[in-house]
């Protein structure tokens, strides 16, 4: 086998053989495929597709090329979900406590924001004392005694896949459906969860823009998971406009306490009540309704123990900005349209992201949102709060909220509803 | 300038512009942009194509990144021929003499051989004392006292070309008509020869396997030399069969002396004049016609001192091979077929040629031809003879010979005529 034939076939718009993937992935983690070689191919990918057997075998070789985790000494099913990513999207945070709460444990390996779009690891780490990385074994015990656990993957998990994502993140082949789709399904399959729910968000702050590209992307996903006798259900949901109020790391987590203790923005509670059930329906685990974890606090604790576990303290004040600037209603009427992308650039440049993997990220930056599309506003009233840790940091931010909303006298805005489809 | 955006640009079907191009050569050849990230463009270039503008711009930013030879102290017009590469093309050493002969300085850089074609400098390397590698003012020396140069490029042409070329070698992206022809024309353009004739080679052992693909090449070429005040013309040739008989490195310099004697295969001399032809109605010098030079002994008098100016003793012995195998005719009747491929990869890989650029080639290694397609041989006459230094090099030889010739009872062969088309 040779990489240059492998790179051919597929340039040639053939279709790669179960060898020559099982070769590919292996020979490029051990380094036999140098990155100039790989880079090649994925791009090959992206403009010529693979079927739907090709990423099959593709995610396969990827999960192969680490180990992969078992929670069958769990005395409850496991399930998970995973965001596409979005702009204001903290939903794991409410989401993981209130599936525990219910009966299902939830093992969910997360990452960090990269961009536009938030990390919830980053969020979580706003919380004084609350670490990331678990052992294996640790991750087990704090599943056994609080039902969920987030944390961040372990280099052993997916190394293939590792390697070839910041490989893509630097060469311009991220956005290839096959790549995207085997990247988050080799490593939700290789988590060992037992149902997965995906949560492929659509509009302007989401990666897939399109209806037609995140419903390709969904399906992708689902086949991959049915494939490896994963109980595998996708929701398309809307990410044209900010999930919830809070946009950035610690107001994210102020926002998810307030939905843990009963609170909080409705599209929110939404969003986090049907992917809730979605995923218990998956584990086939049924009795007690989301909406009542949230009610009688069974939730808030499985958060509060959750929290603990990992060495975070529950009750600590969290990091709030030296700087604000309020951004006021230009006009009074209805706010047809706050975009998220703006949103989530804005957010980023007042450093609640990162540019590069290396770069810290600022807990306490970020934006506050004061009326949702569709809402009425008076002229001269808060609709926009940034946070910073830097004045310096409000002009680009500004920049890039600029057209980012609009205020018209009548009107209704154009959203996608907060669902649009459901994958099975 | 971002790499990222360079290649997304180039992925997504846009045309580069001119300030892309500049910046993405200029950044390669210094390091700034990843050997990885120029792999991905490349394959986006090689899928989504180049407009004749790009070509001409990508040409001109290889050609800036390195020095441009200049040959205005000659007293001659000065003027050069590129093959792509085929089997038994030996044409530039008995050319080069013939033009000189004839009134015009010919600054030949060549290259050496990869894969199944051969490369001038290691056929003119099996002359015991030739040396390749001469400074820009020897090369000039040479020029003066001879009128022909044949020698290897030096480091300071077109570095960005060498970097770029080394890569596609090993990413798949060698086969892309916009940078095969950037990469052929910023070398000869970079050379500083005022005329250029380019021999394009079509058919099984050449690189374009189609006339369509060998027009396509050539059309670019020669926009390329016409964008650049070069006059460029572009002959399409025969590559389906070998070209003339012998096929190796001493072999052939044994043959190319024939036809300077006023010998040789008629095909070899036939191109041979066809090409000196054009050289010097390119470069504008008329008076003696190249068949003269070769009958009166005036191009074998430059071939004698061109190879002692480099070192070389044009009456040494040449090296001879240890080991001979031939194969015999099958059955009597025409042979309708010698495939140049299959000939190309016995010479190959008796050892004429090298599998990585830093493998050494055997001189003595190589194939004879003892009849070529169209002539009727005997069952048992030998129909090829091959040379190696080793016996065990004949089996896999063997095997690419296999199917690679044909004897029919009554025939004629399907062959290209030697000149398919000419292009200016």
């Amino acid at each position: 086998m040779d990489a240059i034939d492998v790179i051919r076939s597929k340039r040639d718009g053939g279709t790669l053989t179960a060898e020559q993937i099982d070769w590919a992935v292996d020979a490029y983690t051990r380094g036999a495929i140098a990155e100039e070689q790989m880079a090649s191919l994925a791009m090959a990918i992206l403009l010529n597709g693979m079927t739907r057997a090709e990423v099959a075998r593709w995610t396969e070789a990827m999960i192969r090329s680490g180990e992969r985790m078992d929670w069958s000494a769990l005395d409850r099913p496991t399930t998970d979900k995973h965001s596409t990513g979005g702009v204001g999207d903290k939903i794991t945070l409410p989401l993981a406590p209130v599936v525990a709460a219910c009966g299902a444990a939830v093992p969910q390996l997360s990452g960090r924001g990269l961009g536009h779009t938030g990390g919830t690891l980053d969020k979580l780490e706003s919380i004084p004392g609350w670490r990331a990385s678990l052992s294996n074994a640790e991750m087990l015990d704090v599943l056994r005694s609080t039902g969920a656990v987030i944390c961040a993957a372990g280099s052993g998990l997916a190394p293939a896949d590792r390697k070839l994502y910041a490989l893509r993140d630097v060469t311009g082949t991220v956005e290839s459906i096959p790549l995207i789709a085997s990247s988050i399904m080799s490593k939700k399959i290789a988590e060992g969860t037992g149902a997965l729910v995906l949560d492929v968000k659509v509009g302007s702050g989401a990666f897939m823009k399109t209806a037609e590209t995140a419903r390709e992307l969904a399906e992708t996903m689902v086949a991959i998971g049915t494939d490896h006798g994963l109980r595998t259900v996708a929701l398309l949901t809307a990410m044209d406009r900010p999930l919830g109020n809070a946009v950035g790391n610690a107001v994210e987590v102020a926002e998810s306490v307030e939905v843990l203790a009963g609170g909080g923005p409705s599209d929110v509670v939404e969003l986090t009540l049907t992917l809730a059930r979605e995923m218990l329906a998956a584990a086939g685990v049924s009795g007690k309704d989301p909406a009542d974890a949230l009610k009688d606090g069974s939730a808030m604790d499985v958060w509060r123990r959750m929290i603990s576990a990992q060495g975070g303290d529950p009750d600590a004040a969290m990091p709030s900005a030296r700087e604000n600037h309020v951004v006021a209603a230009p006009s009074s009427g209805v706010l047809t349209r706050l975009d998220a992308y703006g949103v989530g650039v804005a957010a980023w440049r007042l450093g609640a992201g990162r540019a590069r993997k290396e770069d810290p990220v600022s807990f306490a930056a970020g934006i506050t949102c004061h009326a949702k599309p569709g809402e009425r506003v008076t002229a001269g009233q808060p609709l926009l709060t940034l946070h910073a840790d830097d004045e310096s940091r409000f002009a680009r931010a500004l920049e890039s909220l600029d057209g980012a909303y609009s205020v018209e006298e009548n009107g209704t805005p154009d959203l996608h509803p907060l669902v649009l489809d459901r994958i099975s």
